[in-house]
């Protein structure tokens, strides 16, 4: 792409975040969708996914996308896409629509392939909580590529593609013990055995998927990957290897940077943010880095601390401060300007996320989470459209 | 409303219609929601129809909707919306949480009782296609008004409301032969008995109505009244009643012009509509008239002669003509200022509907049909924002 992308996130769709859509596990005890699928009939499983998968993510949406002046969209797809993995449901004919809007609306998708089967990294989003064993399973590590070189197969010459990000956030031992922190297994008999991902390993796998992937790409096609939550440790990796047409996915958000004791204010965010910026432009140097995942979430504007993005399906926070009207779109946009600015140093940026089906009015514990979707971002005029 | 209503129907959200939601209807027979509930196991049935109303309309449509500078929303209700009539499943829950929203967000809400047992016209959003038995059944009349009156007493007080209308559509004579033509019964023995609904039935429920709503209402609170497809008939009964704040809505469509040997042509529908707004301007002197559903649809843009407003989930058009974006544009905006105009002879206009969830794309007989929704007119700068 010659322009600098200015990219989406279409979250919540084919990969579920009970935060995201939380009527979508009414009346379970599920937290992910490995026990929605548990826990649910087979029917009714089938019956809400279907809906789901049918109304969340429309035409309208890449229509309105497209026409905001937002050029590209990262589509998270679960492992289970091509629908050989029981009980869950593929979603492939979702995915060939979806580059059947893009191409119609002129925008370009970026394939993320966002969870593994035992997880790459215990996230909610990973499929399952509190699991991260899949990098211990050789037989699963060759599926996970096997799903790389089906999208490439079946995507590879489409003019929408963008290009293909080989694995979403695996949790490197920065992240690890904060994901157990945050998300404890269902069956602490199916974490055993969980553990960081190591580098050695990472490098291995994006090695394999590069080897797999370039012949059947065409040179246009950028394959992707994600930084394992350490921007540092990739120099040697990409100096020393002759990859054509690869960039590097970052994602920062100001609740990670609110662990390492940060203040919460927006001048201090303001510097932190603009500090990375310098951060990906020296990387950028060897090689290409987008924000694949950011947003305006952040405590200050919550009005409550959420210790790094705890959300109201895990804990519910008391006695937010509500800035006023003014106050927050000041925040906002403020936060958006310097964001975008420093995320530019790279090539682009992606939001995160489109939409989220959450209800701030009838549940006032969700102040402060709306900012997520970009929809209410652009309808609360949280940022100014030249700042897109 | 001290302003000009600029409103929009919540279409499609708790009185389904097939065409506007079509994934609701997959893999059954059904063409309306009589027989969906039908056709389905009940825990599919209350699975699909609790995620679409979870989904179709949120939070966000009702911001988005404000943000545009809309000031109003018609929201079409079921006559089961208190839960009373298994098997089909209560929403007052959802017309509640609207409430909260509306005002939030500084909207009002038109209530409509959209539909009756046994139906008031034979369409697919009455309910039952090809029945229109209700007014015959007296027991269905009188809890008809129950629901009318447990409206006022839940939401009268409510800041948010505008107003009731006590009937949407009563099929006249006028339109019983064209809804006998569009909505076959799928089973003639339920729809044996069924008539045109007369104007004296009409007069007297209305009259009903009034006298149950008045007194329950706050006198800042409209009592609305749908002219049964035939504005010409309420100049005695407005002038020889003693009515406070009642308003007579209208619904003109395109197709309803095209109906009648009507040419298919930009300059002869805007010819048809701007001597509608001279009627409603006549009719304006005695009873302050609301259009309360219209829309852009017309075969001429359509590209294909849809006698009337056949959708393709009731027939396939082929060989469709497809404008240049340029010409459509061109024609959509003309259509929307001239309609805009005449409506604003009387109190204000309201369009039919905010969204509907077809794939123009995907499935290229939607093409023309996009126009029904509010959300893609904008997107699509089918209007000209200073025109709302």
């Amino acid at each position: 792409m010659n322009e600098k992308i200015k990219g989406v996130n279409l979250g919540g769709w084919l990969v579920l975040e009970k935060w995201m859509s939380p009527h979508l596990f009414d009346g379970t005890a599920a937290d992910d969708e490995y026990y929605l699928a548990q826990d649910l009939p087979a029917a009714v499983y089938q019956a809400r996914i279907s809906q789901h998968r049918a109304n969340f993510i429309t035409e309208e949406d890449f229509l309105r996308i497209a026409s905001l002046g937002f050029n590209l969209v990262r589509l998270p797809v679960p492992y289970f896409v091509f629908g050989d993995r029981a009980p869950f449901i593929g979603a492939i004919a979702e995915v060939d629509r979806a580059f059947n809007w893009a191409e119609a609306y002129g925008i370009k998708i970026l394939l993320d392939l966002h969870t593994a089967p035992d997880s790459q990294n215990g996230f909610d989003n990973g499929g399952i909580s509190g699991v991260c064993k899949w990098a211990s399973e050789p037989a699963e590590v060759e599926f996970e590529k096997s799903v790389v070189k089906r999208l490439a197969e079946r995507y590879g010459k489409r003019p929408g593609l963008y290009g293909i990000e080989v694995l979403n956030e695996p949790a490197t031992a920065a992240m690890f013990s904060d994901m157990q922190r945050r998300f404890p297994p269902r069956d602490p008999a199916k974490a055993a055995g969980s553990a960081p991902i190591s580098f050695d390993f990472l490098y291995q796998y994006y090695r394999d998927c590069y080897d797999l992937l370039r012949p059947l790409l065409p040179a246009d096609k950028v394959i992707m990957f994600h930084d394992g939550f350490d921007i540092d440790k990739w120099e040697d990796f990409f100096k020393q290897s002759d990859f054509a047409n690869v960039v590097l996915d970052t994602h920062q958000y100001l609740m990670m940077a609110e662990m390492k004791n940060h203040d919460l204010s927006l001048a201090a965010y303001e510097k932190t943010m603009t500090d990375f910026g310098k951060k990906i432009a020296a990387v950028n140097q060897y090689v290409p880095v987008v924000t694949g995942e950011w947003s305006l979430f952040n405590s200050y504007t919550a009005g409550v601390d959420t210790n790094g993005g705890i959300n109201p399906t895990q804990q519910e926070f008391g006695g937010a401060t509500h800035l006023s009207k003014e106050e927050l779109r000041h925040a906002y946009q403020t936060l958006w300007k310097t964001q975008v600015d420093a995320w530019n140093q790279g090539i682009g940026y992606i939001y995160w996320t489109y939409k989220l089906n959450i209800d701030t009015i009838n549940e006032p514990a969700w102040y402060g989470w709306d900012c997520w979707a970009l929809q209410r971002v652009v309808d609360k005029k949280w940022l100014a459209p030249q700042d897109i």
